[in-house]
């Protein structure tokens, strides 16, 4: 089963693209503004309020510049061409789906960032990232509320022999509210990303904050840390085992979480939720040590079957979700199945969207307002 | 005054490279190892234990590829060769000094990252960086002892109409100790860098756990954010004003802090310091605001004279320091004339190290055993 889903969830990253319909573009609207995504002070590349997207690099003696848009090179990418100037520019095809997608440059062969854009962990290497303003990307926002904090922790553990990093979200007033104790989310990033996948990429913090302040859930901690942690050669998911991150999430990071933050150390205050291979290893660690979390959420991450928990009682949610350019009808079938059972099973599919960011975004605020009920 | 230091910092940043001698190198000797810079998985850049770097780039195609080393450009920088295998590979022409190198390739005629190495934010974009291990590494080494954590806050700011980011490093057992208040240091960093420079190249976090840990210091906290406020261009430096900065960091950061954390909120319990062109900053504001901090500290940033203070008993202390490869004539002498007139001056130099962070790794390890006593 394991292996299944993970050559499913490979599959996935190594052939999906983005989806841009290659006949019967509309023209495009010259009303291009520098992606939010980009370095301090860079202008390239740029998003149009359609979903283009225009890339601009300077290298003058190169013979070729191809932006390759996401995992899976998005149908050959975008190639560049040269201007009198010395600097290569292009644009894609179409419309690029909302959200954010890691992308690359290849230059005369050799893959690079573009210098104009920040870089975001993703495929196992720090990545240029680039964002299409969302509809709603209100929910994610950084607005004039109360934040919480995102802070890295380095906690010890044994079964590794390291300090190891972890992000902790905690919301506004948790310093000032000295005697409230707060559930505890566990959230992993996927295949190739790691804990620093949902603070930036994700924005968890910014979207905690604003429900927060919408006043939509009841503050509650997230906990966020590398889940490939047998993986001494980045990439190798077919040879990923789940046991040794079993061990440090479960038997290290939560006993350090619950002595070191005001957490309530109970089953019954504890989520596990992960996008992709990080869902894989909520499925895996849920059923494997069902006395530790309650809530269990796969994003992107594959199903429960009600024949896999061993009892009614042992999960009070089990949230799934994708977007709809991926596996929507298996996600909401598998809620069906589960809710059939008895089981309080909720299904979400994220509009519009593939197996990228935007979708895990959605996901993370239609999965916070049912924790910990 | 502050023109004359900001001139004398932009030379130092533009023409300053690293002190490699170009005749009479030793042998190389061929035990290089990954940078520990390098991200996850990657072989190259290497560095040998004379302190050689070696450099792999893959790309086929491309026409000319060079190493600048460091602000300057490193008298030219490394030219890398290609092989039969499309890769292009080269050595520095000498050992280079101890400690952590901002760098980039110019792949033709173009600037980008090497992909083998992780970027840090430094010359007003993320560059590539490299670590030649020095020999009192050990100091900011990640041991097994407690850490403490450094935190990400977002923090109103009415003058600049937004959200500003800052990083706070709290001691381990700040969240136990529920009732320890605790001095604050406010830290800087450079030119073209951010409020990521000191908890990621600087290795704050790990200095302060590592001392606090051998019971060199008593804890406290430390507080970085973005310096240059009213730099909507990156690397305006000969426009700078620190007016604007002086604002967010006086009038709205430190309350911020002050109401948010457990703080010891009185001047004699608050320290400013700040490396290049955040020892300009510290200078001009402990200077105009002398109720607010009671330590100052230039790490690499100018002097204090003894004219320029108006009151004796303004300061508690005032730490000057830099690299043996800058000034440090001038520094040891301001110190000399200071404790002259009364001051409780302290001059530090860093052996065989420029304007680089190695010099405000030692500065910080120096400064702190001398704060809040």
């Amino acid at each position: 089963m394991k292996n299944k889903l993970l050559v499913a969830i490979f599959a996935i990253l190594t052939t999906s693209g983005f989806c841009f319909a290659q006949t019967n573009q509309p023209a495009i609207i010259e009303d291009f503004k520098p992606s939010t995504c980009n370095q301090p002070g860079q202008e390239y590349p740029k998003v149009n309020s359609q979903g283009y997207a225009r890339f601009r690099v300077v290298a003058p003696q190169a013979q070729s510049i191809v932006v390759s848009l996401g995992l899976g090179g998005a149908k050959g990418g975008t190639p560049l061409t040269k201007a009198d100037d010395g600097s290569w520019m292009g644009t894609t095809a179409g419309p690029m789906d909302e959200g954010f997608h890691y992308y690359h440059l290849t230059i005369d062969g050799g893959v690079f960032n573009d210098p104009g854009a920040l870089n975001f962990y993703g495929s196992t290497r720090w990545e240029s990232g680039i964002e299409i303003p969302a509809h709603d990307k209100d929910f994610y926002a950084l607005k004039d509320v109360p934040h919480g904090n995102v802070q890295q922790i380095l906690f010890p553990s044994k079964s590794t022999n390291t300090s190891r990093r972890a992000f902790v979200y905690t919301p506004a007033g948790y310093d000032k509210n000295a005697k409230t104790k707060y559930p505890v989310l566990y959230l992993q990033h996927g295949w190739g990303e790691d804990e620093t996948a949902w603070s930036v990429q994700g924005h968890a913090n910014l979207i905690m904050d604003n429900l927060i302040a919408e006043g939509k859930i009841k503050p509650f901690i997230i906990v966020m840390t590398y889940g490939m942690t047998n993986d001494t050669k980045p990439g190798g998911i077919r040879s990923f085992n789940y046991n040794a991150f079993q061990t440090v999430l479960v038997d290290e990071l939560i006993p350090y979480v619950d002595a070191n933050f005001r957490t309530i150390a109970a089953k019954d205050s504890r989520a596990m939720a992960g996008l992709s291979m990080g869902g894989m290893e909520t499925h895996s660690i849920t059923l494997a040590r069902p006395e530790v979390f309650s809530y269990y959420a796969l994003l992107s991450g594959g199903t429960y079957t009600p024949a896999e928990i061993k009892d009614k009682s042992q999960a009070k949610l089990i949230f799934m979700s994708c977007g709809s350019r991926e596996n929507p009808d298996g996600v909401k079938k598998a809620a069906v199945d589960l809710k059939a059972a008895g089981y309080n099973a909720v299904s979400f599919v994220s509009e519009n969207t593939a197996h990228e960011f935007l979708t895990w975004r959605r996901s993370l605020k239609e999965l916070a307002p049912l924790l910990f009920k």
